[in-house]
């Protein structure tokens, strides 16, 4: 049986603390998740004050995916006089979900509306909708306390939706305190009432029991699953899509994704969590890089015996690997089949070159590095274990001098060097003239048996350093202009003594048509930010050599 | 009904990537537990090479409580001849969880013994400690994948252990695989087929049941539940018991934990997390720090209206409380509860003093500010718009300087800067002399009239501006060495030349009891970084000066 996954990370993910997506993000989180294969994707909460960020979204190919947020028309009100209704009827969205309450102390309580009148609101609003060609999910909150308190009424309100028009009638734990037991009853309840409307399931995890609560909606009946990826939202979070696919897909048997798509999913996971910014947590079921790595001596010594002794699935199948914290025998398979996709040879998976990517990766990761965001860093590794990565270029020395405050005044900008901004894309310089921080910075760098020595300034010492390291570098290979960088982020590695620790800085870098990502670890954010940014310009000479095929 | 909670974090957690316990830590990790009100607490691998560990925690008052860990004799040899058995045996320990296999296939593959020889080791080992009086748990690994292949084979296991003395039976989910609905079944055979021995449960989270199958198990019978103090252990961990004990306790009416201890649980939680180095997370079930706290603006109007509306239990039951995150969306209401938490004062919710917070927070997120994860910043702009803020110092200007590079050679510290290292417990000294980076850091403070420059060296430059500001500000305010930052997260705001972007930095500070979090954001990381750590100070020094009443 196919289930659609409906993904909430950009709307209720959103709503857990700490995390903001800007639209470049959407952007990311969308096209990632389509590439996946879920079913519908929700925007965030739909505001008629953001035409631009919504024709955006709506331009991607997905857009028919693309799913917008937001609540009934108001008590006393008609719903095609809701600015914000009007407002979506026309923007070009195919999909809405639409929530409103189904509890009759909470109707009275925070909308101060009579109950009859809660039923209106979301009949016609969902009927107006529909009636302009918007597919409704009707998100019921409460539904399961509502069921649990007053049956009558909270059923009410789902024929309302029904009868509204709506084309999916999804059941909401709200406030994520229902037991499996209570969730299947009331799904098959919701599934015999409403024959022929699709019934969804929307859980959270206050009680720790959110995976668990969707899969027993899904065996009651339920076709549709919201969730987010690595369960972030309000509270505790929502359903974990991360678990909720592979556990409903291959131990049910229900098809979530194109089952071709599945491998991504480990993928996907990691990639989402880069794009909010957030700490990956490695315990994570099924995606997590400790949910196939074995510690214990028992368990390992059992691994090597009979492979699969102490795992529930095979981790390929979500993408994932087996790892043994003392073994150096994982992954090799994988590093084949890259080593294949990069130069076309495909070694033994005893080759010693195969053997020595492995201990290199292995090591690296100790240091704290991570190649799953960063590709483009992971193929210089390859290439330089096979012996065939090329040195355009090398570091050897740099030094950065930060001045601010309100005594520095502004920055003196010869006619030369502003004429030299007006000519380089890459920089902001009608930022930097506003800007009364001096961070300079002094770059030495070797090409053959070439030095140059080159300064330039910056707002902060990376940016002074990106941009006097390509300015060098631009003598030796004028193509460097075509590049340029388009997010930075900076992950601390271990806690206690905060600043003075590891850090773990990641690059994505543009050309305009490709992206690509890079990565740098130090005990110095400047210097780690200096390794991801060579890491980032070699990748890019060495693939603009390859397609002139020099 | 009475549930055995039986620990095992300090066994099975141990087991987690990157988790150790010292003697230390097992001492409070035990003493925590018994206060909770724990059945029994294994204390790890029981090893006869550490009489000092055990005869230490054998005089704990709990001693009762504790649980040797080890597994069954080896094939072909007696119990009673075995070095480990024989030393537990005679080490006082009261109690055993004795681990043993349950599948034939293990059985000749990993122990190449004998199916019916596995049965007599089981059988004999848990009758040899029980002859001497050590009440036994069976550890039945892999009983449900063992019952679902071949159930004849997997309950004579069960038999010959419960033939040998065993006062449990605990059916371990060792690979984590099995869904609810198998558990139930599986457990009703075993309490079915054992009706004079306590059935256990023993759950993993590889498929993000873990909780799910704990509260299965114990509505089909069973009366013992093994898990560990926020769920860590092997792979993706274990049943965590900080969730599973209010899960049981407050929506199924078990008695885990005498019930007046059960408001311990979230200090139980966190410390036991501490004592473990772990991040604790948030966004944990019942006692995570996010768990009742609301940011939507409709579940903050709602939960004002109707307090409780997006609550599944009353968060003091296990010592959490509410909290309302306070963003540009979250409306005035939230904004008057949080000035009364702050000042006792209940100002109108159209009170030009409230009505100028909200718009400067509105301002404040326009520039990139977020404050949900920023808490100590977000008084800090709360006490300013009321007119209550104190400022402490004013950092007037900065310098920084970093050399980098192979030539750059060593630092050179004179004996005085030295000491001073060796006399401030917040650098890592030993760290900085094996960094070859240069970073120093010259800033000036202001304090009143008094005016004072100071400079530090560094990895990295926050670190070096870190140091330098503090140190210059233990001149006026020396209780300043009581804190310490233990996190920093850097996130860029807008994309497209992404270093010379404005970023945003959250830094996180503790003074070994408390945490508070701050957020800066500017053009430039070293500037943004400043104003955070600037927050961070004031918030400090107003907590210090407020509890002494100065």
């Amino acid at each position: 049986m196919k289930i659609i996954i409906e993904d909430t990370t950009l709307r209720d993910g959103e709503q857990g603390v700490g995390i903001a997506f800007t639209a470049e993000d959407r952007v990311h989180v969308i096209t990632e998740l389509d590439e996946l294969g879920v079913g519908a994707v929700e925007t965030g909460y739909y505001s008629p004050d953001e035409p631009e960020l919504n024709s955006r979204l709506l331009s991607l190919p997905c857009r028919d995916k693309l799913t917008a947020f937001c609540g009934t028309c108001r008590p006393g009100e008609r719903a095609d006089g809701d600015p914000t209704l009007v407002s979506l009827a026309q923007s070009g969205y195919r999909r809405a979900a639409l929530f409103g309450k189904t509890m009759k102390t909470m109707v009275s309580a925070v909308l101060r509306a009579e109950p009859e009148e809660n039923l209106r609101m979301i009949r016609e609003s969902v009927k107006f909708l529909s009636s302009v060609g918007v597919r409704v999910t009707f998100d019921a909150e409460h539904i399961f306390d509502a069921v649990k308190t007053d049956p009558e009424y909270a059923f009410a309100a789902l024929r309302a939706a029904a009868d509204g028009g709506a084309a999916e009638l999804m059941l909401c734990d709200t406030v994520g305190g229902s037991l499996p037991g209570e969730i299947a009853d009331i799904t098959k309840m919701a599934v015999k009432a409403f024959p022929g409307v699709i019934i969804g399931i929307h859980c959270h995890n206050d009680a720790g029991l959110a995976e668990a609560c969707v899969l027993a909606a899904a065996d009651a009946g339920a076709s549709a699953v919201q969730g987010t990826i690595s369960g972030i939202g309000e509270r505790c979070g929502n359903a974990n899509l991360n678990t909720v696919i592979p556990l409903l897909q291959l131990k049910r048997g229900y098809e979530c994704v194109p089952p071709e798509n599945l491998p991504r999913l480990t993928h996907t996971a990691r990639y989402i969590s880069e794009v909010a910014n957030l700490r990956f947590d490695e315990r994570e079921p099924f995606v997590g890089g400790y949910a196939f790595r074995h510690k214990a001596g028992t368990h390992i010594d059992a691994t090597i015996k009979l492979p699969g002794s102490f795992e529930h699935i095979d981790p390929a199948a979500v993408g994932n690997s087996r790892g043994m914290v003392i073994s150096g025998l994982s992954g090799r398979a994988a590093i084949v089949s890259r080593i294949k996709a990069l130069t076309g040879a495909v070694p033994d998976k005893n080759d010693p070159r195969v053997i020595g990517v492995a201990a290199r990766i292995k090591q690296l990761e100790n240091e704290g590095y991570v190649f799953d965001a960063a590709d483009a860093s992971l193929t210089l590794v390859l290439l330089e274990a096979l012996g065939t990565r090329r040195r355009f270029f090398e570091v050897l020395k740099y030094q950065i001098t930060i001045t601010e405050g309100s005594q520095s005044g502004a920055v003196l900008i010869s006619p030369e060097l502003a004429a030299e901004y007006e000519a380089d894309p890459t920089r902001r310089a009608p930022e930097f003239y506003e800007n009364n921080n001096a961070c300079s910075a002094v770059v030495k760098v070797r090409v053959g048996g070439e030095y140059r020595i080159t300064a330039d300034e910056g707002n902060g010492p990376v940016n002074a350093l990106d941009l006097a390291l390509r300015k060098s570098l631009r003598h030796f290979y004028p193509e460097i202009v075509g590049m340029y960088l388009t997010d930075y982020k900076v992950r601390v590695l271990t806690t206690g003594a905060a600043t003075a620790s590891g850090v773990r800085v990641l690059i994505e870098s543009s050309d305009g048509s490709e992206t690509w990502r890079t990565v740098g670890v130090s005990s110095d954010v400047v210097e780690a930010s200096c390794k991801a940014l060579s890491d980032s310009i070699e990748y890019f000479l060495m693939q603009r050599k390859s397609e002139k095929g020099e």
